[in-house]
């Protein structure tokens, strides 16, 4: 594109969206990584849809129990965790809502003597503006594959190798 | 740099080509994870050239022989791939043409029974603008290392450690 | 935020300000990857500290003494490494100062016969403008764990994940 006196408000504005929802992927990621569940909610509107493939959560109060939870949530389960976010593709569908695609590298080491696991995948996001801010409303990981890690792909939504399109595309 | 009215606009144009070449190396790595070899060549130039050491492929025809040969192509070689592009710096050689630098972590799953192998290295892009937006004209892999990969560093373009210069710096 | 009139120049001089910080970090990990120290000391103050958990350095001289020490510094320890950022967050203190916190996974391969080892961990930087550009004046680095890496994690900063806030949010 080419930016000039008419676009240049708007195309700023682009950025600066740009930038605030980026800063929530990673702001997710930091909370995560810290096993703060309680951080992550604000980055989530409250009718969120959560999906993991094989567990998910819809709306704040459920998703946080899944976080939070004292036998399976983060915490319980991880001694530590590291989320690598990159390739972030932003598709505006209009001003207040964008498609939001992003690759995944998430290391985990568990409570349990067991090696470490390493998930690669995808998030596509759904997010809004609201008056806090961009948020996220709907959240889906896709996965690429997996090393050493305790869910089975099966119990995982795999990333499509043979269509041509994807969700979020 | 300091922004102000007289370079407000050329600032801006800049970052809008900034976000535009990233959105393609994304792209890229999109459609090679998903093993869609014909959303690939839209990204580049017809008389592109690309190099990953041990082979390459000079033009689209060619590099769509590579990328979508039922021997030894993307689907034919591995059941998954996840490709993970970070550390992205662009120099603008002139308005329409830039050097790009970027981070890889690719993620490779054997069609055939051995360890997922991964390699650790860099692209070094030229980028080029047409009427249908940015495009690589020019590709090089360079290789940091590898974990479990099949192909043996002696046939890769490794990064070279010892020189003050990089190609594409 | 709302871009107008108004808050044009001061938003696009933030912008151009964290382009010209992620470029630093990624100059940063592109000279450590080609095991050239003096190409990174330019992109610290002079009265630099950096700290590792198990080692650090203060000043630009005892810094360059860590990273090119014959015995110890990179090319003597490691055959080749991988510097992976991403996740990169950047918040101004000031219009010269900004805290910044970025997500790393580094790759090593060493020079004596062992597996290869990776540190998956973050950057707290703060970061200064200098009439030579913007420049890193306090690195700390944390660690989220470690598979195969010579050092223990005893011997790291380890990152807190009980707390409500860490150094640099």
């Amino acid at each position: 594109m080419i930016v000039n006196a008419d676009n240049l408000i708007a195309t700023v504005q682009r950025m600066a969206d740009e930038d605030a929802i980026e800063r929530v992927l990673y702001t997710y990621a930091f909370h995560l990584d810290a096993a703060e569940p309680q951080g992550m909610l604000p980055l989530f509107t409250e009718d969120l849809y959560v999906s993991y493939g094989n567990h998910g959560a819809s709306g704040a109060e459920a998703y946080l129990h899944t976080l939070a939870n004292p036998d399976t949530g983060i915490a319980a389960f991880f001694a530590g965790t590291s989320h690598h976010v990159s390739n972030v593709v932003i598709d505006f569908v209009d001003e207040n809502t964008a498609n939001v695609r992003s690759v995944l590298l998430a290391w985990h080491k568990y409570n349990r003597e067991r090696p470490n696991g390493i998930v690669y995948g995808r998030y596509h996001d759904v997010f809004v503006r609201t008056d806090e801010g961009w948020k996220i409303t709907r959240r889906e990981q896709q996965t690429a594959g997996t090393d050493n890690y305790h869910a089975r792909p099966e119990k995982m939504l795999m990333i499509d190798r043979s269509s041509r399109e994807q969700s979020g595309e």
